[in-house]
C-alpha cells in the first residue's frame, strides 16, 4: 500500500518508458451509440493493442522496469489469460526469459499464443494453490521475479497509460469508465484521470456476478467473490493490497450489470462499432447504458479493455 | 468518360467537403500479420467509417455537391448494400430526401438499417430491371438525382479520400491494395496514389469468382460477370464506363483469389486485429497473402472496405 499516490511525474515516465513496446490506440466514436446513451461516448479502443489487450502496458512496464540483473534472470507470472500473453509478449520484445505457469484447465488456443509470442509455459494443476506452488518453483530454481497481473505498481501505473492518451485526445471528458476485475486498470485509469484530467470523475462497471469490487467500495475493505459465475471472465478476480487504497480514494462509483446486459452491450459494440471485444470489454458500456441519468449530456471516456475471444464459441 | 484525370486539387476539394461527414478512420498494424507476408502491412479501417464503409465517403461527396435546387428535389439509388445505407445516412446529414429502392430479396436487417437512417424505401421486385424501373418512377414523380455507387465522378472521387488519408499517415508506401467491385473505390485510390503518393503502386484483389475487373484489365475493355458465386457480396458487380478509364491507366494489376482464401484472410484480420471486416474486405489482404513475392519487403497500405457482416451468419 502506498503511503501517498503516484506522481504525475510518475505516469509520465512510464509512458514514456513503454512507448516503444506498445500501440498507441485510436479513440473510436459512434453516433449511433450515442443516441442509445444521451451522453456523448468515446471509446478508447485496449482491443487492437498488442496482443489484443491493455495488459500489454502493464506488462510492458514491469519488464521495462526491471534492473539488469533482474534482466537476466527472467520473469514469471501465472494467468490463463491476457496477462499471460502480455508478459510472454513484453519479455521477448525486451529479449528475456518469460516463464508462463497455466492451469491444465487452461483453453489449448491460449497456451499455444503464449508459447508463440515465445513463453515458456509449465503447466499446473487446476487450483490457484497448484499455479502458486509451481511458481515457487520456478522462483527457486530461476530467480525469476513474479508479476502480477493487477496488484503491482509498475502493472498499474503502466495500465494507467491507456487513460492518459484517451484525456490526450479528449482533455475534457467527464468521465472515464473501465471494467473492474483485479483492479489494476481502475486503479491506473484513476491515477489518471487525477492527474491529467479536468475535474473527471471515474467509474467502473462490474459483473454483478463478481460483485467484490462494488461491495469493497462501500465496505471500506478487500472483499471476497463468493461466486464467478460470468461470461465477462477476465473479471473474476478480486481487488488486491496495492490497487484497493487507490480505489477508495479516487473511483466514484461502481456500477453492477446482469449476464444479460454484458452480452447485449457486447453485441451493440460488434454490431455498430465494427470492433470485436470480449465481454470484460463490454461490461463498462453496459454500466452506462443502463445507468443512462449518471451520463446524460456528459462526455465520457470508455476503456475497452480487451478484444481475445474464442470466434468458434460467442454467447450470440 | 474523362477527357483527362481529375486534378491533384480535385481530390483536396472533395476531402474539405466531406470532412465535417466522414470520420477519419485509424490506420492500424499487426506484426502478426506482417510476419505471415514479409510485408509492412497498414491497414486503413473504413470499417469504422459512419455506417460501417468507405461507401459513406462518396455517398457524402455526391450529396454535398448537389445544387440547391437539386437538394429540394432528393436523391435517389437502388441497392441493396452499403450504398443505400450511405445515401440514406449522407442525405439525413444533409437534411433531404433520400429515396432507396431495394429488391424484395434484400435482407430485413438491411431495409430496417436504411430506414433507421432516414431514407424511403420503395421496394421492388428482385431483378435488376425491376429496380431501375422503380427507380425511374421515383425519378420521374420526383425530380430526385440518381447516384450510382460505383460509376459516377462524385462518388469516385469521395472513395479516393480514404487513401488520400492513408498517405497523410504513412507517405512512402510501396503499394496501396483495395478489394475491387463496381471500381469506384479501386479508381478512386488509384487517383489518390497517382496524386499523393511517391512512386506508389496501385493493385486490387479480386473474388476468382467475380473476375470481370481482371480480365478487363487484361483486354482493354469492360467485361461482365457471367457468375457471380462468392461470399464477397459487396464485389459481385462490374466496373463502369466512368471508372474503368482511370482503372485502366492507373492501377498496375489485379489478382483472383479463392473463396477459401477469402474466408482465410477474414478469419485472420477477426482474430489478430480484433475488428469486424464484411469478406468483401477481406480479399485485399487476401491477395497479398497469396502474393507475397509481390509485397515481400515493401510497405503496403490495404484498404479495409466495410464491417458489415451478419454477425448470426459467419462463414466460419
Amino acid at each position: 500500500m502506498p503511503d501517498q499516490l503516484p506522481s504525475k511525474q510518475d505516469l509520465i515516465d512510464v509512458q514514456n518508458r513503454i512507448a516503444p513496446f506498445v500501440h498507441r490506440t485510436p479513440v473510436l466514436t459512434s453516433q449511433t451509440l450515442n443516441g442509445f446513451t444521451g451522453a456523448q461516448l468515446f471509446f478508447k479502443c485496449e482491443n487492437l493493442q498488442k496482443m489484443g489487450a491493455f495488459k500489454m502496458r502493464g506488462a510492458a512496464n514491469a519488464v521495462a522496469s526491471l534492473t539488469e540483473e533482474q534482466k537476466q534472470k527472467g520473469v514469471v507470472t501465472h494467468s490463463s489469460g491476457n496477462f499471460a500473453q502480455a508478459v510472454a509478449l513484453a519479455a521477448k520484445a525486451a529479449n528475456i526469459s518469460a516463464f508462463i505457469v497455466m492451469p491444465n484447465t487452461a483453453p489449448k488456443v491460449k497456451v499455444a499464443a503464449v508459447k508463440e509470442y515465445g513463453g515458456q509455459v509449465t503447466i499446473s494443476g487446476p487450483t490457484l494453490k497448484d499455479r502458486e506452488e509451481a511458481t515457487k518453483k520456478i522462483i527457486t530454481a530461476t530467480g525469476a521475479r513474479f508479476l502480477h497481473p493487477s496488484n503491482q505498481l509498475e502493472v498499474i501505473l503502466g495500465q494507467g497509460t491507456a487513460a492518459i492518451e484517451l484525456l490526450e485526445d479528449v482533455p475534457d471528458l467527464d468521465a472515464i469508465i473501465t471494467p473492474v476485475g483485479g483492479g489494476g486498470l481502475l486503479a491506473g485509469s484513476a491515477l489518471a484521470a487525477h492527474h491529467f484530467g479536468m475535474d473527471c470523475n471515474v467509474y467502473a462497471g462490474e459483473p454483478a456476478n463478481a460483485d467484490d469490487a462494488y461491495r469493497a467500495l462501500r465496505s471500506g475493505k478487500i472483499e471476497t467473490n463468493h461466486k464467478v459465475n460470468t461470461v465477462a471472465d477476465g473479471l473474476k478476480t478480486q481487488l488486491g493490497d496495492v490497487n484497493f487504497p487507490i480505489i477508495l480514494q479516487l473511483v466514484d462509483d461502481i456500477f453492477l450489470v446482469s449476464e444479460a446486459e454484458i452480452i447485449a452491450a457486447m453485441r451493440h459494440i460488434w454490431e455498430r462499432m465494427k470492433i470485436i471485444v470480449e465481454p470484460s470489454s463490454a461490461v463498462a458500456f453496459a454500466a452506462v447504458l443502463k445507468n443512462t441519468t449518471v451520463f446524460k449530456d456528459k462526455k465520457v471516456g470508455i476503456v475497452i479493455s480487451g478484444g481475445n475471444v474464442d470466434l468458434s464459441n460467442l454467447p450470440f
